[in-house]
């Protein structure tokens, strides 16, 4: 039995997390902590836990994270840098679903972040939680970095791609568009239901904190710097990633094949068949990619299609598959739930 | 194990059904039939699926359905009343997820659904399946008619103002909230997205067939027959439904108390704290019914919020929970997912 | 030509009524005040008044409203009430959109607006805008209050049989369903859309604002004191109020033919055939109230549903007709939107 | 005064024309046909309609349509080409709101749309409706294709680029993104509110019946053949389309600058300052196509964002548009909606 601690629980990935530890057979949790909610209970804030979580708030002083086996920081950036450290000493291990240590280069982070990092050290040290990749490292690491909901999407979906060394790398192209959750809990108004519902817009063309931390998956699979376009929308639903992906092929390849080969012992990943075209509610609630693979008309470009649930493979649901990685459980213990559709 | 069988898996019941199955350690699922489908895999219909369901739906003569255990129709109204009786001489449990069975007026169920009853002798032996009510006669039932998704939502939120005698029966008012996937998968225009979405309507204010089966109920409770005005409304929501109750008070009574006390042992009831208003995503995927009770201003009028998730306490939960009954399991087993939210 | 200023118009009423006057051939707007926004483009913030809207927000203290002929406030609760005197001095009309000059009863008002009113000279002079029943005092009125959203449905739902005595005015119920825009463009956690979206829920049912505010107005129909039981609801759409009314008929009436008539000159009440279910899309955008009323089964119980766009009918629109009676034009006039449907 | 006809009335398009022509103050409908609700009033139909519009549908037969000045077609695709030829010789001008006249290269069309053509020799006649191209051309002629959906988003977005070569129009790719009511009123399962409400997919990535109509429209602006990607979605929203391009930079250039002076002159392309992000309520209801461009980076690849309303600039506001063109009217007649925002 592992005991597990949470910082910050009051956001969409905290209360996923619950909704996923709650229903896992080998996690006690030990506390979660909110200064601002110190003291309620947490089912009072999110009703959909009566019953099944039994835990109230409690500061993060009285907290006592320190004899946990692992601790998962749910809250926002630049918390758990400045946290990290101690925990570390004392031998706990970290599950951080922010970004605070996914981007290996501080300098691109900092820019990014806006912020200075308080502990380079540990990026250093720490690995990054995508298993398709990591997934040995991830093992044994001490500090996880939990990769972001559209750095998810895009990696599994651009992969196969550039690991095979197919496309050309310079220039990659991902259109990705996210339901509201993504946007996270706390109010604000363009995220009210009368400003994002019946609309649709892209956000971030500029440039938006998931590129370089794609760029630098995906500069790691090619063994050399991408060059990568990334555009995110917003939808006008709660949860899903659908990344619509695109690429020019240099040689000519058997896209299914290459795809269902890559992605053959992996759990969570489903290429589907010829043709297929996922939607993000196949995937709701469960920690599942779903993958399609295109070559319209059979020219020289392709299309990959990948969705997934940004709360769950893109946050909480990965986070637990790290954990099952970093204790030696089996890795889909606790996530085999059934995706909610309709 | 209990070997079970699904006639008519196209819908949203039978999806439910599936992924709710899928994930209960007592049930294995033999067959389930679809004319129309027969042969397709049940996962290229319903992509959720995938991973988890292996079975291709089957032509109904090739089900060999009489050599289940249960069989479950998830069909429309009309066809299990056709089938029913050859099921029954063969020993094979039976839950109708649809009305044939509800209303043991067969005068009155004709006049609502519209035709001849093919099979009346199976509605009086029928169990109505509302556990909270029914629980032991359910427990031996070989036929068991599984409650419509508003009546399990009303009834739940009246009956203990009937049952305790303090609200006038004969002025009982249900303002009725559904999503949409009440009216079912079939394809007709005002459930299509442009029209049910971003408006709100009521519907079937003259009549609705769930009346009947509603009025069966609380008169049953009050020992005599109840006048009760159903005005259900259609939200631009997927699942949930929302029942808005009104009563007028006839003697004082501690209300809270009243609720607590008759649910108290209920696994899929939860009576809120006083001031509460649940909302349906609270019971997201879920099969719990969760309960307020007000007194507005302290007058004589009583108003219970009462939620369910119509898929699952309204018909594949409730359905499921009815065979754990019907075969000595526990009550909650493959029952206990915690609910969807956000 | 008509001189008009607008105070706060960063809010949903706010971005309604400039698009209603932008339309409008005998309005010229003067100056529109936001102390928060001053001297951004108003454009700037709603993009959808591009090439309609040229003016900037102005600083109040710039914004030289006692030259205005009419002043709009789309405030919040309390502010008008602390400028609309000097304006009134100034000989300045006014239309107050928010709650300030509704509720004759001041200490009625402080206990439920929580406090102290400024201006209580100016409560008992200003009429209450509803023009289906003041419309004569209107015309001469210097202030005017204008109803809200849900007095507006409740309201013209319920009148004609307060009016014809025709029900037992001591137990009406009123079921209210809401799109998210009522509540209004504040940043709040509890109107996100991913807390809003796909979910239905009451709220206020202990006591809502709008209470006091439609029995002072049925109770003045009825000649006495009402009781109503009001429980307003929030529907995941953007724009709409669908009231669910009930009441006790005390004597048989020909209901229908009752509505009509009561309703025959007035242009922007629409009595539907018998049997109707007006969805709020109906009046998507426009000033129309629609209105059905049914008997279930021929019992003594009256169901009236009363739908509106709670931004027009309920809020900017009856401001803008309120104008055109204030200034003697036509009634109609800038408020013949055909609805936006789908 | 203008005397139109509609055949085939009953579809969102339909609905959407009678809305604009119903404000517009030089046409008179003469009649509106639909074979199968001959008889029934428009308004019963759609309520929204009520008061503004007063006619019956009328069967084809008894339309008279040979008396009308202009027809527009808001049937389904292979309707007109039956229909247009008898009109044309009866002096009738025509505007075909489907896309039977919309591909000037015969087998084409008949390999996309999967039936022989009626009529080839009107398509050679007819005139290509999009105004910020062909105005001249519109202005006289007899029949008038109107742009789909889809076309007319993508087509105003990548002009200025194409039609000043400085994209390599080899590699175009064009994510576009719609609102449900693309789809049309026909009952059909994926599009249920069920179905498509919060969720996102793909669709037709192999090829969609847009992307021939999009290729004539670039390569005659280009003066070659273009190779175009295109990938529709489906948003869960009813009206809207937004469009994401992407195209390769050939040469430096002031992009903005370049978007700006194309369409300095055109009363319905909106384009919007650098670093903005339209959002498809933003043209709600109006005849508007919003346009952002941006080059992320700084890098070779240009982003163009561009959203209409796919039911007024994507069809039947268009077609107004076009009316106006043709009769010599000021082009923005009856087209000054100000869009419906929130």
């Amino acid at each position: 039995m592992i005991t597990a601690g949470i910082v910050g629980g009051t956001g969409y990935t905290g209360v996923e997390l619950l909704r996923l530890l709650a229903q896992h057979p080998e996690v006690r949790i030990q506390s979660i902590t909110s200064r601002k909610e110190a003291g309620q209970p947490v089912a009072d804030l999110f009703p959909s836990l009566r019953g099944h979580v039994d835990l109230s708030f409690c500061d993060p002083a009285q907290a006592r994270l320190d004899q946990c086996d692992l601790v998962f920081f749910a809250t926002p950036n630049g918390i758990a840098m400045e946290q990290a450290r101690d925990l570390v000493k004392a031998g706990v291990r970290i599950v951080d679903l922010a970004a605070d240590f996914r981007i290996k280069d501080i300098a691109v982070w900092e820019k990014w972040y806006g912020m200075t990092h308080a502990c380079p050290e540990l990026v250093a040290q720490a690995v990054y939680g995508l298993p398709e990749v990591h997934r040995s490292a991830i093992a044994s690491a001490q500090v996880v970095a939990n990769p972001g909901c559209y750095p998810t999407a895009v990696q599994l979906g651009f992969l196969p791609l550039v690991e095979a060394g197919v496309v050309d790398t310079a220039h990659l192209i991902a259109d990705a568009k996210s339901g509201v959750s993504g946007a996270g809990r706390k109010a604000e108004t363009h995220t009210l239901f009368a400003e994002a519902s019946d609309s649709f817009k892209a956000y971030g063309a500029p440039g938006h904190r998931h590129l370089p931390e794609i760029s630098q998956g995906l500069s790691r699979a090619a063994g050399q710097p991408v060059g990568l376009t990334f555009v995110p929308h917003l939808v006008p639903m709660i949860r899903g990633i659908h990344a619509t992906l695109y690429g020019r092929l240099k040689k000519d390849v058997d896209l299914q094949s290459l795809f269902e080969t890559r992605y053959a012992n992996e759990p969570f990943v489903d290429v589907m068949p010829p043709g297929s075209h996922p939607d993000t509610r196949s995937v709701r609630a469960s920690n599942t990619c779903r993958i399609a693979v295109h070559r319209p008309q059979g020219g020289d470009t392709v299309v990959v299609l990948s969705v997934i649930d940004n709360l769950v493979k893109g946050a909480a649901g990965q986070a637990v598959h790290n954990m099952n990685l970093m204790f030696g459980l089996p890795e889909t213990l606790g996530l085999t739930q059934v995706p909610v559709l309709p």
